[in-house]
């Protein structure tokens, strides 16, 4: 298909797909002249998977390594995990103190060395920030966090196809970044859904006492 | 203080105190020449507050909503809620189908009513990313995200402190925005956890068959 085709299948603008394309994010179509090139089924699945990722809030250079990571896996299934999320995470930042995130994870069932330092990391920048807001998470609420959050990661875990590679590293790369944005929109209706039942839904209800 | 101090404390540089203060995210210091002014301790909290927020990836326009929300808090707690959503989610979108965000939502206890238009639209937004990502929650995986994400918002809701408007508002509002980075952080250290203990955490532990 000519590059116009593809922008109307995919919903990606022809300048945008010749950004991705300068950007080496799609490959190059077949040339068939100077001024056209042939794209195929893979392009379009391609722009349509960078336009998920870019659409979850994933940055461009985020965007580059989680296709480096599906193109290029690694052997191991857990290694794959670590590189999933260090394509979606910064750096390390070696000056943080981890040491509230590795008390934290303990209630998820870590141990040191089970997983990678930026993981742990972005756990002490979250938990920074909550106490730079002022803010809590109440003492009855952090438990709950962590015994649903290990819940959804071992149905998410037990759920990794092991028939091929190529199946795992799909599973994992997009199951850790695309379905962050639908957790946090079903987070946002179940608040809704719980505080419709404490408080009552209706904008004639009373205040809380 | 001195804004050269409030810089200090708060760890906000002055240029970006300067632009907040234009941008009337932090109220005016009382003038005391023409060239300076004074600042007390709520305009340090104040800025340790945006900076919190904008470090949880919450945008300008995003932070003023949020910051309205806390100096003039609705009547009733459920709206509240709602008020803090809208702050931190695009308007609705009137062409998206949220049918099947309706349909998920029912998992959750949804019913009609229940939340506002914008939160569904975010998660039929979601839905849709994860189909063009080519993307699919496994069957067993989607009743224990909903199952958990409930769990976590009752314990949340049910923490709402109710002996003032202000500590409701101030609860609400920030802990469904600052709590988000830490939820997802947690979430990839339990994904490595789970991972560890099936595929086992060292290098060289052979690839899934």
């Amino acid at each position: 298909m000519r590059i116009s085709e593809l922008s109307a299948r995919s919903g990606v603008a022809v300048p945008t797909i010749k950004y991705y394309l300068r950007e080496g994010l799609v490959p190059e179509g077949e040339r068939r002249s100077a001024t056209s090139a042939e794209y195929e089924t893979i392009h379009l699945e391609r722009l349509r998977l960078i336009r998920a990722l870019v659409d979850s809030g994933v940055s461009i250079a985020a965007t580059r390594n989680v296709l480096a990571a599906l193109d290029d896996p690694p052997p191991n299934a857990h290694r794959l995990l670590g590189l999933a999320h260090a394509a979606i995470t910064a750096a390390a930042d070696v000056e943080i103190d981890v040491s509230a995130a590795e008390e934290l994870a303990t209630g998820l069932g870590w141990q040191p060395g089970m997983c990678d330092d930026r993981v742990l990391t972005e756990v002490a920048r979250a938990l920074a920030a909550i106490e730079r807001a002022g803010f809590e998470v109440p003492a009855d609420v952090m438990p709950v966090y962590l015994r649903s959050i290990r819940a959804m990661a071992d149905a998410e875990i037990a759920n990794v196809p092991t028939e091929s590679v190529e199946a795992a590293v799909r599973y994992v790369v997009l199951g850790s970044v695309i379905v962050e944005p639908l957790l946090l929109a079903l987070r946002r209706v179940a608040q809704q859904v719980a505080s419709a039942e404490r408080f009552g839904g209706s904008e004639a209800s009373p205040p809380p006492e």
